[in-house]
């Protein structure tokens, strides 16, 4: 048996990885939270473009402290759960454990390198369409690359490790496409590129990318923000080129109409990753001395958003 | 009898203010949009605070070509349809016309000076409380101030003219309390100080007022919006205090859980006055080289905002 893989938080993405993983003969162990005891007792299911899978018995918790130490920890619990990551992950993180963070946004491995004693910490950007379609039931619809990049504390690229490298290999024999980046802070601003102008205002507006897109002040205002993430890249030395922001509005263009995570979160009452995805990186640039307006107004706006849709305080009080 | 007056726009603040004028023994002239056929049969009845009035006939047109040249003209339009007001005025306004406009915002007085050829404009701010219950029955329930100034073709303050004096003194006999300001520019600012915060935030996120005042992140964000209105006044050479934010903050505080036009407009499917409240502002600051990059960004979602409930392009295409 190969090496041992522990998934915290099991939705549409962590259960994808692990059972491809299982399929390449891998220890994985699942933490489960609603879905427990439906897969205890009836397996996982995996309806992939790449060939369905079935695994009538996996390795299911339903609490952290019931795992193993792991030798690999792939998170991909949502980031308005972060909170509680430090305490799921006790259990499974043992001395030479290496944690992945499967998430979008920022901070979330400054978190885990503070509060876990993981020798590595890694993000791992998915690029990745898969859906709960119910209880222990994933669609896998299209692509499924994860983008590995390995945490520096000094936010320096940390280069190409061989920690990444000893990670990717059973990952990409596992049928996953990898690639290795020499620089988290960049890639997770590249990500925010088109995280931060479309997430925040098609759940605001509950408006789809295209219609974002086909009202010119939007647009602009789509555009304006996309600049301000290459401002907030470069408060912490990175350069984005303005083709890159091109490119973007080109994809988004060329795109069928998407309706971004947050705003299905919006739709269905679900709590929106506001902070990973807008709050981190406005206090980010800020100490910094780069002042993220726009981004900061959608920040704020979202916040209030969010907190009427948990009905939590100040709302629920 | 006395001066004639012609009402153009007849919902709940111009039948409110019109009827007042009818009590004092005024020749008032009311253009209808959809209340025409009713207010013709039934006449017009308005419920005060101040005393109910009713009146079995009025002088009610469904077209502006019907109407008589008029002494002073109160347009109580909404802004959405100022495209549409100097055809609407050609046939009420003489060369000794003068025209008070009763609208949130900037940019009307400008509008009606270029192109109408009544010889005084004057902008009319309102504090009342009045809503329309149906056809031709209005209930006003509170306040009942205009603040009175006049435009000034280069933006300077006019003074206390004799215009003012002229138009106040009829309605102030008529019961409806005046107030004069030397300078529409600074009035309109300090107005939209309240205004830009609070309707466009409260229409993009469905929440009264106190929502937005009891989560600290709106709550900065209705602040920060205040400073951008000082900054927008400042770049119109109008100083507005800080101390004037404050009493801002501390009136809203103290209102009980208001929803703003905008946000009843919106949920209600009903045009925005985006260009007038915030388009505007926008574009005016930034001619005197001051970025409201806050308000710039409410005015982009809104816009998105108005086309959808508008259902008109880019939505409707």
């Amino acid at each position: 048996m190969g090496i041992r893989y522990g998934i915290i938080g099991s939705g549409a993405i962590g259960c994808f990885y692990g059972a491809k993983l299982i399929q390449a003969g891998n220890d994985v162990h699942f933490l489960f939270h609603s879905d427990f005891e439906h897969v205890q007792k009836n397996g996982l299911r995996v309806d992939s473009v790449d060939g369905d899978m079935f695994f009538p018995k996996v390795n299911a918790y339903g609490q952290a402290r019931d795992m193993p130490v792991c030798d690999v920890v792939l998170v991909a619990l949502k980031s308005t759960q972060n909170h509680v990551l430090p305490s799921l992950l006790d259990p499974v993180v043992g001395p030479h454990t290496a944690i992945v963070l499967l998430q979008n946004g920022l901070g979330g491995e400054r978190l885990l390198a503070e509060q876990t004693r993981a020798e590595h910490i890694l993000g791992g950007l998915c690029l990745v369409c898969c859906n709960k379609l119910g209880p222990g039931h994933i669609t896998h619809l299209e692509y499924g690359k994860i983008l590995l990049a390995e945490y520096d504390r000094n936010d320096q690229p940390a280069g190409i490790t061989p920690t990444m490298h000893a990670i990717a290999a059973p990952l990409q024999k596992a049928g996953i496409p990898i690639e290795l980046s020499p620089d988290l802070v960049l890639a997770r601003w590249k990500k925010l590129m088109w995280n931060i102008p479309f997430n925040g205002t098609c759940a605001l507006l509950d408006a789809p990318t295209d219609k974002i897109m086909g009202c010119p002040q939007s647009r602009q205002l789509a555009f304006d923000l996309m600049q301000e993430v290459q401002a907030g890249a470069a408060s912490q030395g990175r350069d984005i080129s303005d083709e890159y922001i091109d490119e973007m509005m080109t994809f988004t263009d060329a795109m069928v109409s998407y309706m971004p995570s947050m705003m299905l979160d919006a739709r269905h009452n679900r709590a929106m990753e506001v902070e990973s995805i807008y709050g981190e990186p406005v206090r980010t640039a800020m100490r910094n001395g780069v002042h993220l307006v726009r981004t900061q107004t959608l920040y704020r706006q979202l916040t209030l958003l969010n907190a009427r849709i948990y009905q939590q305080p100040p709302f629920g009080s």
